[in-house]
């Protein structure tokens, strides 16, 4: 017989009624039941129950064992009563009679129970992460996650992508983050970088002829802490490909997302990706308030200024005077009561905004009636030519918010998600997804006046060199997000693969030649010999498990997290060094006032 | 037609002709025949001959296209004449007569040729490893290494294992070697490591009770450099499982790296996993010289002391007089010419040692005859008793080293390995492996006297606590190795979980029960909440790779390797830090002198 197992927990069935049996696992659940003793035995796969009762050898044994404990037992696989079955339990057919029991590792007394529901705080679940991750629901997230890359790694593969792995120590990276630095000790004073993403290399890959590059990839970025953010590192699915369109890319990554959200969406709807629109990134912000739509909500914002351009309703009127304002329209189909209305007025103000001005319309006397103070302001037409180009009507309301979009189109998609889930428009059970495009390279810093890359610097801008050599802030680039449900799975673009086109796009966002040269000395000196056009996108993978799991803290779905203060209390790192290992890397550390 | 290509450069067949298509890659080879110009048009894929005469518009633009240019061509496929199709090429049978012709990346003039043979500097490739990686070698060796690593994975899943993740940022490892350092921003003066090995965390995973793990793991390790090694990151297949002994973990390790080695192994042999041998260490010392043997090579090493015990050579008699001496013959069949016994004593002596003694058998007048000096000092009793014992004949020799077997077991090693090459015992185009078993837990420093841990702190010793209360230099532990051909390809072991067992196993090796609980803290306190047994092992990718690929330097394997000063010369790492990043580190470096 084997040292430690016949079966898993989860293996016993009717058939083996009668058989001996070796069994090893965690005491899940302990009871007494009248003299008999009853353990939960649970392993990876599943839960055994097993009993003994006095007549056993191991009884006196079995009598000491505690919640936690790791044991091995030997006994008999009986049939349980007709009564006693468990339908819910894989092997609830059955439990197995102990006649021998070895503790392999005992327990103290826990400081976090594995059985139960009973909540944690944070700190202690990270300081005993090996008893938090016995949990039945951290099992799950953490196989979900692990079954996600698989699956991911397969469709990759059956695409045609070789998996390729990049340098984790390297150079500064230029992504715009901070770099996480590595002292070298053979090179005292100079320093290596975790890679932000690996982007450059998988570029250089590219201009290496691997013509399809795909990596599960850790990036680093030494950032500050927040809720839905590692920290210190993420993985990406990152992948590139040389010889294709921005077409190419969304038909390569489009079934790889879609398979595995339908493999482990748990029975959500997952849009068919030939469907997924493709949304200009200015039409995302007119209609959505975000590059990240959530379109499982069916509202669409529209401009309506026209109606308010002269109008009675004096802010909107005066506003509309300045250049860049316009009047925006969120309308709520079904949200057509004051109390709805005031709610989400309120939900604005708390946004910081003055409030939102709002128009419902109801039935009164057999006819449809048009309410609230703005109503009343602009009169009866301008409502009635509102309502219609709005296409809304009794029992529906609209909010309008105005000025320049920069300072009401944050709270306005915020706005639109709040009534689209309160008026239960939001569909459930569901990923819906977007392909944004067209997004401009460069924005202009309101405060300087200086432009700057908007995203990526190393995007192909749209309509090559000439483009460039017009208004800088009407250049599109060949660059590209994936939204779905509201968040950013996907981000990627066409890459600039021209020196020269390359040097000019950095030109106007006021870097030299030598800087370029400087600071990305490996690519643009690849470029130089012989660059193939290439493109692709990194997929968040922490954020697809995530969404997958139904979780917005992104520590339960990474097995050793660190906590939000960047320290992993169980390894207990950071620590200090040994003042040897400071001086083998030629190093000294400031003290602190 | 795509923006690109129709087809990539391997596709075209006979059924093609007379298609218009479109292919994209790079300018392999330009030849002027008498006007016509031919181009090789390389892709990822394969090469597509491509052609231009004067007739078509495209003309003048090939007449400008030099060596690595990427390019895209429009053309019509044709069938080349009977003569000259080329049986070689996937594309053999057909060529392409260019109409258009468009740069996609011009290319200057090249540091390193593509095409052909040519041999470069190590410092020139890897500063354009770009071009480097672009031969038809290093495509095929990366895409070796992707291969490799990707059945790795599915043989992995096909087991029943599943990948995680384990922290990249992390603490200090305890494996010994020096780890690179990451300081903190957030926690000045602190500072994280990158492991050197998941070993911790393997083991904290199976602590959560997650049964088998695997992952493909980057390693960490600031070494010296040398050629065989990467000096900052290296890749293993790392695995763990529960409730398992140490056959559990030969059963399930064996197949997959056999199965790999058939996979890849270009035709060579590849012993059955269930022939392999498990060789104890002591033996493979004794018998090999080595604990990685190299068992394509039949010979075995033998002790032959009590041949020379009391006899008349008096080098090897007083030598026997001391303590822990011994005299080990290897058996040379084959190598019974004075030329090749004095070569290889030549070999001995440049190695360090004083020389090899040996005897070889020839027939003289019809008879055996026993030659060399040694024979005549020992007297044809005993010389005839040596060939009896070593199984040789006429024509066979054996050599004779004596000593303490530390002092010449490496050299007998490595003699047995060139005995085997030159008399071509050692068979070729075979993949031979033994696990290496019964690893000793401690070592005695031979200077100090102090025990110290011989391999890894963390394995179980044979005979457990017991074990441990008598000579802890006969303490043997669940530790093993996997070798092949003369490389260890895998380590690993069953894991000491027990915390009595681990604090009583350190305190041999000279820590105190607190410096355990602080240097492994994380480990130690796990074991106190229900470890399981479990044990596991890492097979080193790189090696295994290399052993496929055949070469013995690990920059061949690997795509952007560092060079053996630890430095990437194409991204210029590592590199000197901006005062504010030191600022933010609060770190100063110390100036050198």
């Amino acid at each position: 017989m084997h040292a430690y197992r016949t079966h898993t927990c989860a293996d016993l069935k009717k058939e083996n009624v009668g058989d001996t049996v070796r069994l090893s696992g965690w005491v899940h659940r302990i009871r007494d039941h009248g003299g008999i003793l009853f353990i939960d035995l649970r392993d990876h796969y599943g839960i055994t129950q097993v009993l003994c009762d006095p007549d056993s050898p191991a009884f006196a044994d079995v009598e000491k064992v505690r919640s936690e404990w790791c044991i091995r037992i030997d006994g008999t696989v009986k049939a349980r009563d007709e009564s006693l079955v468990n339908p819910k339990l894989p092997t609830g057919e059955i439990e197995v009679f102990v006649r021998e029991l070895e503790v392999l590792g005992a327990a103290k007394e826990l400081p976090l129970m594995v059985f139960g529901d009973q909540e944690y705080p944070e700190e202690t679940r990270l300081r005993y992460r090996y008893l938090d991750l016995r949990r039945e629901e951290m099992q799950r997230s953490m196989t979900l996650r692990s079954d996600v890359v698989a699956s991911m790694r397969r469709r990759m593969w059956d695409k045609g992508f070789r998996e390729y792995q990049t340098p984790i120590i390297t150079a500064s990276s230029p992504e715009g983050a901070r770099d996480f630095l590595v002292p070298s000790r053979l090179h005292p004073g100079k320093f290596y970088a975790l890679p932000q993403a690996p982007q450059q290399f998988k570029q250089l890959i590219m201009v290496s002829g691997y013509d399809k590059y795909f990596q599960i990839a850790p990036c680093f970025r030494d950032e500050d802490p927040r809720a839905d953010r590692s920290p210190t590192d993420f993985y990406q699915l990152d992948l590139e490909m040389s010889f294709v369109t921005q077409q190419d890319v969304f038909d390569t990554v489009s079934p790889v997302i879609a398979g595995v959200f339908e493999e482990f969406g748990g029975g959500a709807s997952v849009d068919d990706p030939a469907s997924w629109p493709q949304i200009p990134y200015k039409e995302a912000a007119l209609k959505y308030g975000t590059d990240k739509p959530d379109l499982r909500n069916p509202i669409e914002m529209q401009d309506v200024s026209e109606h308010f351009r002269g109008s009675g309703f004096a802010i909107f009127a005066r506003l509309l005077e300045q250049d860049g304002t316009e009047i925006r329209a969120i309308p709520a189909p079904t949200g057509g009561s004051r109390k709805f209305c005031d709610r989400m007025n309120v939900f604005a103000q708390k946004e910081g905004l003055p409030g939102m001005g709002y128009i419902f319309w109801r039935e009164a006397n057999g006819e449809m009636e048009a309410a609230g103070p703005l109503a009343k302001n602009i009169g009866p037409e301008r409502t009635e030519a509102i309502r219609q180009q709005l296409g809304l009507g009794v029992g529906d309301a609209a909010f309008f918010l105005g000025g320049k979009a920069a300072s009401f189109q944050r709270v306005a998609g915020k706005a639109r998600d709040v009534i689209g889930e309160e008026l239960g428009l939001t569909e459930k059970n569901r990923f819906a997804f977007a392909w944004i495009v067209d997004f401009p390279i460069y924005e202009k810093d309101e405060e300087t006046g200086a432009i700057d890359f908007e995203h990526n610097p190393f995007s192909m801008p749209q309509g090559g060199m000439e483009a460039l050599e017009g208004d800088p802030l009407a250049v599109k680039g060949f660059q590209y997000d994936l939204a779905c449900n509201g968040y950013e799975l996907v981000s990627g673009a066409i890459r600039n693969h021209k020196p020269d086109v390359m040097l000019k796009a950095f030109e106007l966002a006021g870097y030299g030649e030598d800087e370029v040269k400087k600071r990305f000395a490996g690519l643009y000196t690849a470029f130089q010999y012989g660059a193939p056009p290439h493109g692709g996108c990194a997929a968040g993978i922490d954020r697809i498990v995530m969404l997958l799991a139904g979780t917005s803290n992104i520590r339960e779905v990474i097995m050793f997290p660190m906590n939000q203060r960047a320290e992993d209390l169980m390894m207990q790192a950071p620590s200090e060094p040994t003042s040897d290992q400071l001086m083998e890397l030629s190093l000294r550390v400031i003290p602190q006032e």
